[in-house]
């Protein structure tokens, strides 16, 4: 089949990989579309060691299930999105209830099993999700960063009451900001391009500058840049007591002052995968519309400059498409 | 009247600092005791620039109130401790209920407030607790402390099934230990020396060394070690989706991975001042006892010796008595 290759820090786009085989209870998936994800930019960086497919934003169709399984079997035909961390349901932490933290997980397209951005994928029946039949393809490939926006809420009780700031309005904060703006909170978003600027203020979301980021008053900080520099302009907005929840991931590491962190009693709060099945919902009803983020579409064989485009400081979504 | 005075990083012994005149609504205090607690050691060595007199953990009598109201006045030969963060009342921090964060603060001792190794201390009436008369001088000099260590209770919950790791059983760490171990959670501090050992086993706390930390499985981490080493120690013992709670303030920046926080949704939260009232009470009932941890007692005079000997790893809570 044809897929995008990652190997040594470079990518290739082959036409000669093999098209996986499920396992026991697994789904071959016949992938639509897929979407570029800062974390894919990263792993080309080397943020993490990783060779194979990469690519764990995708929507497509179940066309083979690996079970005798009436019910199983009833998943191939649908249209389906799929959680993307693959958990062994037996360790402590997945008995726990965080099969996302499962120790001996792999991970779509960044930890030991091949992603989307191939014409086939694999994946547990569990993890997927069907899509309802009102949300197109192009709508649906967003339901995993969607996901990850809500992760937030389910990690802090956001009030009607709060000033929160969206530090980043990229690919990521443009969801955060949509669904924090379902919340009824005093929400504001520091945005650095024109068109990221637009999308939030056509739908009534405030905008403001880097240079605007207020000193010590924001209850909740949502840093979401992609970069090291995001985290110090968190810590000058957020108040004594309030909150940083940080979403970027990236290669290297941040000097930190603790004692100042302990003197205001600041919390910060790592923020990842989050929860499927309310992202579809926003994207069903409509109270989340990620179609402006679309910025470019490629085909899998153009995979080098699609990554080149989404690289580009300030680009929003990039689709990949089978050849 | 003596006094204890820090200047230029270097400490001395003072016969002649003027007796403190109390503002309106302010208590004149005379000293009966304080305890030298570790922020005094890093105010030594410059982690925040003070001159002055040091010292915010005390308890003395009052003698001298400015007022004629008769409730104020009826604080007049009252034995009390004092709540260290001087607040304005007015600032938005302090309308949102957080004195102890106030914009405008002075900290006792710390921050533009003369502090308690000095015969007489001033502190404003609002500040005052009354020490129950069961609670000799030497127990509630632990009140401050004391409620520093509940401040965690206040921040998070502490669940019975919860498996909660302090790390240092110093003069914060001990306390800390006590004050969790009545939560019924599973307790292991973390203790270096052999008598800060002895005094957990005695209270049937478990006790392990830092060879013994284990990875990864912790709901909760206390880092009290004061010192940066105890922080990638916490980080090591944390599980994913865990908390962190920082206690230690001392000069200086750790360098810090974010995205392993972000991937493992670890959160942190730095934690300071706490309730004085709860911790009165469980001195008066005895459920925290801090007697064992008094190791040293010494008069203002020999104030240089106090601290050699309180910056001693090891050393738990050395006392300071106007001569």
């Amino acid at each position: 089949m044809n897929a995008v290759w990652l190997k040594n820090l470079g990518l290739s786009y082959r036409k000669d990989v093999p098209i996986p085989t499920p396992g026991i209870d697994d789904a071959l998936i016949k992938v639509h579309l897929a979407g570029i994800c800062s974390t894919d930019l990263e792993l080309l960086r080397g943020y993490y060691p990783y060779e194979g497919i990469p690519g764990h934003e995708f929507v497509g169709e179940v066309i083979e299930i690996q079970s005798n399984d009436l019910i199983s079997r009833s998943w191939i035909g649908k249209r389906v999105v799929g959680e993307i961390n693959i958990a062994c349901g037996k360790c402590k932490t997945c008995l726990r209830g965080n099969p996302t933290h499962c120790e001996n997980r792999s991970v779509l397209g960044i930890m030991n099993h091949n992603g989307a951005f191939a014409e086939y994928v694999t994946l547990p029946i569990i993890n997927l999700h069907e899509v309802p039949a009102s949300v197109t393809d192009e709508v649906a490939v967003f339901t995993e960063p969607l996901a990850a926006a809500l992760e937030i809420q389910d990690q802090i009780h956001i009030r009607p009451t709060d000033y929160v700031l969206v530090i980043g309005a990229g690919r990521l904060g443009q969801l955060i900001a949509q669904t924090l703006a379902l919340t009824g909170c005093e929400l504001q978003v520091v945005a650095r391009h024109s068109h990221q600027r637009k999308i939030l203020t056509d739908r009534a979301i405030l905008v403001i500058t880097e240079n605007e980021i207020p000193h010590n008053i924001a209850d909740i900080v949502v840093e979401a840049t992609g970069s090291p520099d995001g985290f110090s302009l968190a810590l000058q907005a957020v108040r004594p007591k309030g909150t940083i929840i940080l979403k970027s991931t990236y290669k290297g590491d941040v000097q930190l002052n603790l004692s100042s962190i302990v003197v205001n009693e600041i919390s910060f709060i790592g923020s990842r995968c989050g929860p499927f099945f309310p992202a579809l919902n926003l994207l069903d009803t409509h109270k989340v519309d990620p179609d402006a983020l679309i910025q470019n579409r490629y085909p899998f064989r153009e995979c080098v400059k699609a990554f080149e485009i989404a690289a580009t400081p300030g680009t929003l979504k990039v689709l990949l498409y089978p050849d």
